[in-house]
């Protein structure tokens, strides 16, 4: 028996099958509730409530995140919670997954395009019954002819359809075919009507955020840019909980690869209405992306890549046919994929250090890219030695208790002016919760105003309240954080926990014993780095004074730092306009010297010492 | 309101849909009816009988064919009958186009192999905490260093199971993994199990047969074979048909492709089966195949190829990946088609003048393979040309009063000694028509006893009868044609009628013109013809004494002819296992002439004068 289900205030409703938790509805309704646990009752993200109608009884895991009086006010966690008679259920903008800000943003495009692909113009006499030469032979000979190209062959999709198409490109004044041909090496990849312009595509396929750019080759102008939700979050927050899903669900194996690749197509056939172009305009593609983003894209062996020691099918630069991955556009084009280095650092790492010119800075070097995993590279004397740390999804707003993702509502800055709270919204909405610069600023300040000590421990003050048996700094009370004009029922205050505190100690703690260790491996002194490169969405919002000053980043001169936005779509574009780019980055991919943290006999030691708030010494 | 059918006597029945015509609905239920003109009612060849039941009144399109007696014994063309009520249908066994003789036989492999495929072998470290190279890249290490490859990349569906099949063959006492890298050029397109040989797959693609053969790339040996009906026959028996089909039917473009790749795969996955193999071991594929052949199965634009001045898509040799074209081979492998010359001289032909070694024989050579399309090659003083002659189907039995093609029944063989018929049937069965071979020697015979002139005129004799407004000659009376033993109710004599010579005359002209043009165009006599090489399914058969006495062939003595089987066969295989053998090809058809007939000025003439019966001169 089926049951009707509408959801609050979003105005999504529709039928649920049999036995289909509320989190699956969700998702099967096009409602994207936050899930970093991928479904498991673990995460405590997917709350709702549930406004009329009956559901089953509330769970142990949904205890452990639910107080008797939020239960007693309908509030549950959708992933554990079926219905029992036709509902109405109430979602909290906190636990939706969009919209959000997402970084299309990014230094404007420092090279001479050069691409890889060129658009050839080529004039074909008709055939007659005295040259009954074929169509792809009378386009070769053209091309030969009017631009000495010899020994071309052509994409079995440009030949699929390449009679009618020269027929449509009848020019009546000559009386000859005049198209473009479109030419890779030494492969047609595609046909285009005379003056089109050749269009290419950069992707920085992130895990939470996917930013698309559609560029001209010829001018290296970018004539589109989209970020959207990578759509595979509704399966897992992280690459753990998406990888855990693929393996749960082997008779669907490509299902998050679907939703990638619808993502993009319909992102690239938006961008390229926009410009009154089509997909099949798009001669050249390069992707980025973490390890497991471009093994998942690609449809890759992920068993061995989720388990120490965490090896890739393949980390050399790739290129693939676009049809072979699901892509519609030129029909022969192919898709560049950039080297990825290491399980846990991926081919979006190498774009940044592209972007971020680590090869042609003065000095010495360090390049961070912030997220839940954490890149860092320092280049030092010719040397090139990247490593990641396990750094976390505290500073996407994971396991923190109030956290949430840079999206309408986030606290991203906070100031604690003596017992007063200075704060700034994202959107400038009502605050509905703390986003990665927001908890950075929250750490910085309550170590500063001595409510922290250099363990973490919270002291008295007047916000400071015991919540349970656990200590919280209250930013925001009940009545301030009830001021919202969304409809929903919820008065929670906005706090940070003891246990947040604790959180972002080992994530901070993470980073910090990284960059020592790349350092010390290097055997080069802090202060005689001359550049650190921040990248990454959270990188460019955060305040660098806040993390140098609970010691997550170096304590150098602010002017020593340069935070330089989605430098991993930077590079992207820059692989995708210049061959020498493109070949540059084939080269740095080589030289990096990985450096396994998990193993190096030093790491528990240094992490240790890492976690104490304060200067970095 | 639907009926049901049962077709006897082969015992297929079903329920038809309501308008559904029989012709569609035996293809629906698996009965081979012949059909010419691909059910447009205008061939007459699926006849088949009422046995019981009501159904539509016959139209004008079958008054053509079929007598009013016909009618009241129920006889009926299944393309223009539709069901009124449920009904019982007889099935002619000269209506059926299946089972038939299927050529796969000729000459031994002749070539020292040299496959453009390897396979190497390669044992690889496993990965450690201290090596933690991408399974990948693992393999590319072990390449260079066992064998000294080197800029080498991997297919990416191979890349796709590249982890887990590494891991399945560790070999437990070196503890390295073991496998062997199918590489072709610089490419790894399959990985194997140590010792397994590496397969390949020749196939001619024949508009009314296919003849597939598996390989073992390295000792050349052929390992198993087996002819089939091309599926596409349902749709049309010769290559206007079927286009017309397609051009019909936009919205299911890919059909006739459809059918022919899942019958080279469900053949491969046979054989392989045979040898104890799998499909996924073929590491390469050569495919020849008449033009029109060659681009429905690419699935190529067809409607310039249709029309004059019937221009290919395409004419080059072709490389595609297997998976492109639907073939479910070796992952990362490649189908090689052999080039073509024009719409009408395909890449059989080259495969027949490869194998038939045209460049390799003394003197002046004249190859000829025979079918609706009648492909020939001139070679003299190292010039090529080729020409094709619109022959018609008349030696496949079409458009002949009792013609059938090459199966069970047919009167292959035949001697007119005085007033006595002296024959032989395929398969040593009663008689039911004539193929090809079969005509040949009625005609020869007919001429010599002086029942047909020059101008094939026939005259009076015993046997020879006016039915209706057209004399014939009765080969085999309604009482020895009657005596069958499979229960049809079919008591037709098995005549030859002057419309029948008639068709022989114009399908011998277009041979006979063609041949005397080329030698013309080359400044060639006749009897400076050293060999005359004949191939193809057809003139494997042909008496060639008989084929001289009409004037079909130059009258040369019988030494120099040679019959050599399934040529293309042959070509497609030495194409396959050798380098060279495939180079040669590719140069065989850059440098062939193509001689355009249709347009010649002497071509009308000549073909006149070519229809007399009796010695050419």
């Amino acid at each position: 028996m089926s049951h009707f289900v509408h959801f609050e205030p979003l105005g999504r409703r529709g039928e649920v099958p049999e036995g289909e938790n509320l989190l699956e509805v969700a998702r099967a309704l096009g409602v994207e509730l936050e899930s970093l646990c991928g479904g498991t009752g673990t995460c405590g993200r997917c709350r709702i409530q549930i406004l009329s109608g009956d559901v089953s009884q509330p769970t142990a895991s949904e205890m452990e995140f639910l107080t008797p009086e939020d239960i007693s006010q309908g509030y549950r966690l959708a992933c554990c919670t079926t219905l029992t008679s036709d509902c109405k259920v109430g979602v909290p903008p906190e636990s939706l997954s969009s919209p959000q800000r997402t970084q299309v943003e990014g230094e404007e495009l420092p090279v001479e395009p050069d691409p890889i692909v060129r658009a050839f113009p080529a004039a074909l006499p008709q055939p007659t019954l005295e040259d009954l030469e074929a169509d792809a032979g009378r386009l070769l000979d053209a091309l030969e002819r009017q631009h000495g190209l010899k020994g071309v062959s052509t994409d079995i999709d440009v030949l699929r359809r390449i009679s009618p198409d020269l027929r449509e490109h009848l020019d009546p004044g000559s009386g000859t075919w005049r198209v473009q041909a479109v030419v890779r090496g030494r492969e047609i990849i595609g046909l285009l009507t005379p003056d089109l312009p050749s269009l290419g595509l950069a992707v920085d396929l992130g895990t939470t955020k996917i930013a698309i750019y559609l560029l001209d080759l010829n001018t290296g102008q970018t004539l589109a840019a989209r970020g959207l939700m990578n759509p595979q979050i509704a399966y897992g927050e992280d690459i753990i909980a998406r990888i855990s899903y693929v393996e749960r669900n082997p008779s669907h194996p490509t299902t998050l690869r679907d939703l990638v690749v619808a993502g993009i197509n319909k992102a690239a056939g938006e961008m390229c209405t926009q410009i009154d172009a089509e997909p099949s305009h798009i001669s050249d593609t390069v992707i980025v992306g973490n390890t497991a983003m471009h093994h998942i894209f690609l449809d890759l062996p992920l068993k061995q890549l989720a388990r120490a020691p965490y090896i890739p099918a393949v980390s050399s630069a790739l290129d693939v046919k676009a049809r072979d991955l699901g892509l519609e556009f030129m029909p022969g084009s192919y898709v560049h994929l950039l080297a990825n280095i290491a399980g846990f650092v991926g081919a979006d790492h190498v774009a940044m250090l592209l972007a971020a010119k680590i090869e042609h800075r003065p000095g010495t070097t360090l390049a961070i890219d912030i997220g839940t995993n954490t890149e860092i590279c320092l280049r030092h004397d010719e040397r090139l030695i990247s490593a990641s740390c396990a750094s976390g999804p505290a500073f996407e707003g994971a396991h923190i208790k109030h956290g949430m993702r840079a999206a309408n509502g986030a606290i991203e800055h906070l100031r604690i002016v003596e017992d007063t709270i200075e704060y700034q919204t994202i959107g400038g909405a009502p605050p509905v919760g703390l986003c990665g610069s927001g908890i950075l600023d929250v750490m910085a300040q309550l170590y500063l105003s001595g409510v922290l000590d250099e363990q973490g421990r919270m002291h008295d003050h007047t916000r400071v309240r015991t919540l349970g048996d656990e200590r919280e700094f209250v930013l925001v009370d009940e009545r301030d954080a009830s001021q919202r004009t969304d409809g929903t029922d919820s008065d929670h205050a906005i706090s940070f926990t003891q246990k947040d505190v604790r959180e972002l100690q080992l994530a901070k703690g993470a980073m910090s014993a990284g960059i020592k260790l790349l350092l010390q491996s290097a055997g080069v002194r802090t202060d005689e780095i001359d550049t650190v490169i921040v990248a990454g969405a959270f990188g460019t919002y955060i305040d660098i004074a806040s993390a140098i000053t609970i010691g997550m980043l170096p304590d150098l001169p602010l002017d020593r730092y340069h935070q330089v936005g989605n430098a991993a779509g930077m590079g992207a574009k820059l692989a995708l306009v210049s061959r020498a780019k493109r070949d540059e980055a084939r080269d740095l991919a080589a030289r990096i010297h990985y450096l396994e943290l998990a193993t190096h006999p030093d790491f528990q030691n240094t992490f240790a010492q890492s976690m104490f708030i304060g200067l970095d010494d």
